[in-house]
């Protein structure tokens, strides 16, 4: 069961920061294997994918007419899915879609007093690799998540890897990514997919940026090309943070803290609320729905090692705990909550008031669900159309802007004894400056 | 001497290909030493600072009066500075902030066609450590460069580290940092100094985000401590690609080729031109140049080992070698240049016309020059205000709100098996959902 910390306690900040320093990631050490696929798949292309695909995933490639999924086979998976979860993910597709679209950036072209000509100018990364878990993680709302802002960004080439083990494929994969516009599915995955996302093989084209939650194997594959590619944040398990007075529904509350446990065994859930009571009657529901849930078992084991409820005298004095808690999630659920909203720092998404629980957020609200988790909301975002593109700086003088800016560059360039910069602009200045 | 190449030749893709492939980076191992230097600032805080600026810096904090400069040992600075470069410095600051104001971001909070409320609020990042090279590579211009986007999001708290070996700093860099709105710097480099920033000791407190150039035991600091903070992109080697056609001064050109080179022998600069004899003209008064650069054996062995001329036929030819050789920075000089910029997708910055030497940039231009290098201009951008903050989504809903979106939620919660996810928002549309 969660423990419960009050901050009256005179032990209260080092119980606090022992929850903060609690370590929730275990981490296998597979680093040598997974620079062997990648150097295999680098060396091989497609033949080490069939390899590993049949090694690892029991599937014959070629028996499922090559790495690709043909605009048939991802047509058929439209049959496979009813139409109330096909109309969900319309309805989630078209929300996230708008909402991302409100994030594109403005171009930034002007001249200064000067007559100095600056700009700022964002274009899309060319081409993206989407990552999608094969088997019970393989969530159609993280397909829509991480796609539709690459192509609400402009990215042209969207390419998504999904392991298929023995040869089985979540439909609802395929049918999220088609309605989130991704035409190019390959069925391998691993460190072998993200390898051949890098660095191309006979089939897979290369790309830029590589995108999308995995195991271990594909977060050290992640970390392993990156520089070669870009990637996302490597994201850690889930957590939510939910403030809550007593004039809320114990039900509700709990409800929200085990939706976060459910997913994993290492999610952390946190309650804060200003009456003890109240905390006492969420924790007793807590146990009660525990008894009735399908995926109970790994929603209690997160509850008990890693659950915790805080009682605080007000919110006010629970302020520097969330943004020490930095939550991926945090959920607002008092009076007086709208105006707490500008008071708090780090948090990746704040959902607000009692009828918005997070959930809410995972699917239909439009905003993304891929979000900064293990206190990185101090210093990071959560996945949006900037993550796919990039700013390229635009700068131009004239003779007369030159000779208004050039002596200071070359006062600096010789302050910091570069030469050759210093000369770079005083040869533009005073011809003869050739030979130094 | 730089190798030239033809998009004539018949071997001209396997050429640039290689060119492309080149490895600039060494990489020496230093992980396991930074692992233990990390290890023994966590544990010795202070104590451990001092032993290694004693044992790899040669100087003693104890007797400099402690770790941190003090407010007037900063102010002395000013007084071993002369006026010029003063000037120099205050001019670059003040172009540098005006432009980096233009980078910050609008909060975003509307209500959408059912009434839902959705946001995006930007904050700063409380804390930031900023790195700064000891010895020859302590360049101001760069404190200023990595500062001022800091201080113009918003962050509170900036703290400097640099090491002084044998006691030594370069006045400059304090100078800088106080003319950035730096307050807080402390005498110590390496991997202790970024453990130091990370994790906190009795006199430096943590940061959440650390951001500088350094050598091969900071970066691999740098990355160990990502993740408990954020950090910048770790730089590569600088490198230019000069884009010009016959109508420029060959010893212009020449002059920017060596600007990039003198920087580090592992520096890279490429000419493309459209004219055989106008790449010769460059090459001899590159050689030229060279016999009286202070930094000459530097940039020779840059230009020998990395340099590169590329003739092609007209510069539409050049375009897709533009955006895979994806530059930290791009000179275009020739006719035509600025319909060109909106061709071109992959590059951290583009100097346009003849009087826009890329050295401009790097002092006084106002655009930053901390910028991708090693290709990754594919999927990076420079540093900026948006590096120094985090967006945090907002989502309210009510119980209007969570009628429409709920049932959605719920048939995607399902479909993904996921029965918390479902019963959270099912039991605030239907109560007595409670027990499942």
């Amino acid at each position: 069961m969660a423990i419960t910390h009050s901050t009256a306690s005179t032990d209260f900040e080092d119980r606090f920061a022992a929850l903060l320093a609690m370590k929730r990631e275990t981490s296998s050490d597979v680093d040598q294997a997974v620079a062997e696929i990648i150097s295999a798949v680098r060396k091989d292309g497609d033949r080490a994918l069939a390899d590993y695909t049949r090694r690892f995933d029991h599937f014959d490639v070629g028996k499922a007419g090559g790495l690709a999924f043909t605009a048939q086979q991802i047509e058929d998976a439209f049959q496979r899915v009813d139409q109330k979860t096909l109309d969900a993910l319309t309805l989630a597709r078209d929300r996230i879609r708008s909402h991302h679209e409100r994030q594109l950036p403005k171009n930034d072209r002007y001249t200064d007093a000067l007559g100095v000509e600056l700009g700022s100018r964002w274009t899309a990364v060319e081409a993206v690799g989407l990552y999608v878990p094969g088997g019970t993680a393989s969530y159609p709302s993280s397909v829509l998540m991480n796609a539709l802002p690459a192509a609400v960004a402009g990215v042209e080439r969207i390419a998504m890897v999904v392991p298929t083990p023995d040869g089985k494929v979540n439909p609802l994969v395929l049918v999220a990514a088609k309605l989130a516009g991704v035409r190019e599915i390959y069925r391998v995955g691993g460190a072998q997919a993200v390898a051949a996302l890098a660095y191309g093989t006979e089939t897979i084209s290369p790309v830029a940026k590589i995108v999308g939650p995995g195991n271990a194997y594909v977060a050290a594959a992640k970390r392993r090309v990156f520089g070669t590619v870009g990637i996302d944040m490597i994201a850690g398990p889930s957590e939510v943070l939910v403030l809550a007075d007593a004039n809320n529904n114990p039900d509700w509350i709990a409800a929200d803290l085990l939706a976060q446990a459910e997913h994993d065994e290492a999610a952390q859930s946190i309650l804060v609320t200003n009456d003890e009571a109240f905390g006492d009657a969420v924790r007793a529901a807590v146990e009660r729905q525990l008894q009735t849930l399908p995926r109970g078992e790994i929603a209690r084991a997160s509850w008990n090692d890693f659950g915790a409820i805080i009682t605080v005298s007000d919110f006010d004095e629970a302020l520097p705990l969330v943004d020490r808690i930095a939550a991926e999630h945090l959920e607002l659920a008092f009076e007086g909550a709208e105006s707490y909203v500008e008071r708090v720092r780090n948090a990746g998404a704040i959902f607000i008031g009692s009828y918005t629980p997070e959930v809410i957020g995972d699917y239909v609200g439009g905003s993304n669900h891929v979000l900064p988790t293990a206190r990185s909301a101090r210093f990071s975002s959560g996945l949006g159309v900037l993550d796919y593109m990039k700013r390229t700086s635009l700068l131009k003088c004239g003779p007369e802007q030159l000779r208004a800016l050039g002596p200071s560059a070359v006062a600096l360039a010789e302050a910091e004894g570069l030469g050759a910069h210093a000369r770079s602009v005083s040869i533009r200045l005073n011809p003869g400056d050739a030979d130094g």
